[in-house]
């Protein structure tokens, strides 16, 4: 295994990142904390560039390289939002993107990427196709394969979100992120463990695609079958990087019903007044759902806000 | 005709709300910016407490008055926004607050009054019978009455919103904001012409309820008569107060249609990642449709969050 990132590679990271991603805004709500019982802190990545926190690891990984090897490019596989992250990572930095996507992509995914510059190559919309595919434009390009999350700079990139929500809220009790394949809440917990490791930190997962939690009570990396749900942020496996640094500091992780994070969506809707996607929705759904019982002050990671505003999960058509 | 405030007034209400308003975020999109052709500054009232800049006239006309007078508590007849933040400043004082409403009024807006503690009545949905309505009301409590808007105490308090505004953002060239009775272009207005006179005040009104364009074009008010818009915060019409200050210190009043609302309003929805209501898109698109034309550096009023999330413009009902 590869060697994990240390909270020196975090604030390396932070450093290397300050000059081109947004410090996001810490939002509360009264009405949300009266439901809550507890004092939250949204730490509002959905505000980030590219609109998710996958700007920070991508951003990190590109700005790592050397000019010797940056200039051959980066290259990915993704449907989401680490692809749009990559593209605009490689742009700032003025060297190409490559990006395999499956050809199903929804429209809206495929136009984000082609907007910042990636070349996109497309493939069957199966692992293996992903996989060949990406091998077949690295070796054709010379380009640094750039993992969404099983990558110790990606890692460390997303920890920096919860770096600045440290400096931001003192006194927290816990942290919550959603987890996928574990990049944010790997990143929040070498942060965590670091500099405040009396502060416990917890994930939610959807229950349709609760591999991490299961992943956590084997004590081996379950991989996602057929995960269903709505936070479509989520459905991939840990990696081995992600699953050793879970293993070692994360309490837990709570398992949410497709209606609690609905539910969780609409309030953060309604009382913040922010648009987040539904995987931003899951970590407040595990907190409602008694996962960070007895804290008192607890911090949220939203983790992003791009959501096709044509199909929310509690609406109807439109009329005067 | 009353006196009208001064900036000294919108000075005083600064002080005066300040333990008890949010001082709102400027949110910024570099890519709204390239949309518009200038740099744009968000002034998120969508933020303000009850979701609306409606907090800052009525909590300033409730702090303002005398502990005797305050006792008998305060009044006032509306359907919207306004209802609800004279609740909460009556709320925060430990006063009454007594809130006419006619009975066809939205569910969720009476819900949302009644939740801050106020005594509500119900009347016809005609202007007859909320004003008589309200002078009973008034007549059997000693109640003070609180205009939504045709009240110096009220338009000073909408003014510390530009007061906010000026003090985060460096050379503006211009700012917009919507209009419907006034009392936010009005206090805009105070404060920019005594502040920085340089700076454009622009407003923005629906095509539909085009009735302060008219007016402005008149030199008298011209009412609001069955306006039609989706921007359901500017139905009404200028009062004697709003009027002269908007027509001493307002350059122009741009009528957009409800294409134009609607576009903006998903343009900040999906851009800025925040959840406002149709009547602050209208700022946004009467900055697009050419109303700061000339200008680098606009700052854009958005007046609130207040939205029925079940009946998008653009939505359709959601599928897996």
């Amino acid at each position: 295994m590869k060697s994990l990132p240390t909270i020196d590679d975090v604030r390396a990271a932070a450093a290397r990142i300050a000059p081109h991603a947004h410090r996001t805004p810490v939002l509360t709500s009264a009405s949300l904390d009266e439901i809550a019982g507890a004092a939250l802190f949204f730490k509002c990545e959905s505000f980030q560039r590219c609109g998710a926190f996958k700007f920070r690891g991508a951003c990190n990984a590109v700005m790592s390289l050397s000019d010797e090897v940056a200039a051959r490019g980066v290259a990915t596989h993704s449907s989401g939002n680490h692809a749009a992250a990559l593209a605009l990572a490689a742009r700032i930095r003025g060297i190409p993107a490559h990006v395999v996507m499956p050809a199903n992509a929804k429209a809206v995914k495929k136009a984000a990427v082609a907007a910042y510059g990636a070349d996109i190559t497309f493939c069957e919309p199966t692992l293996a196709a992903r996989e060949s595919t990406l091998a077949s434009v690295v070796a054709a390009t010379g380009a640094s394969v750039v993992h969404p999350y099983n990558d110790a700079r990606v890692i460390a990139g997303q920890g920096t979100a919860a770096l600045e929500l440290l400096d931001a809220v003192s006194g927290l009790d816990a942290i919550v992120t959603p987890v996928g394949g574990g990049g944010l809440l790997s990143g929040t917990a070498v942060t965590v463990a670091a500099l405040a490791p009396l502060v416990r930190v917890v994930a939610g997962e959807p229950a349709g695609a609760d591999d991490a939690r299961r992943s956590l009570a084997a004590g081996t990396i379950v991989p996602s079958v057929d995960p269903v749900t709505i936070a479509d942020g989520l459905l991939t496996s840990l990696g081995d990087l992600t699953f050793a640094i879970i293993s070692r500091h994360v309490e837990g992780i709570v398992a949410v019903s497709e209606d609690e994070i609905i539910h969780a969506m609409r309030l953060i809707w309604e009382r913040l007044k922010i648009i987040v996607e539904p995987s931003s929705a899951v970590a407040l759904a595990a907190a409602l759902a008694g996962g960070t019982a007895g804290a008192r002050r607890v911090g949220v990671v939203l983790s992003g806000g791009n959501v096709d505003l044509e199909t929310l999960p509690w609406s109807r058509p439109f009329s005067t």
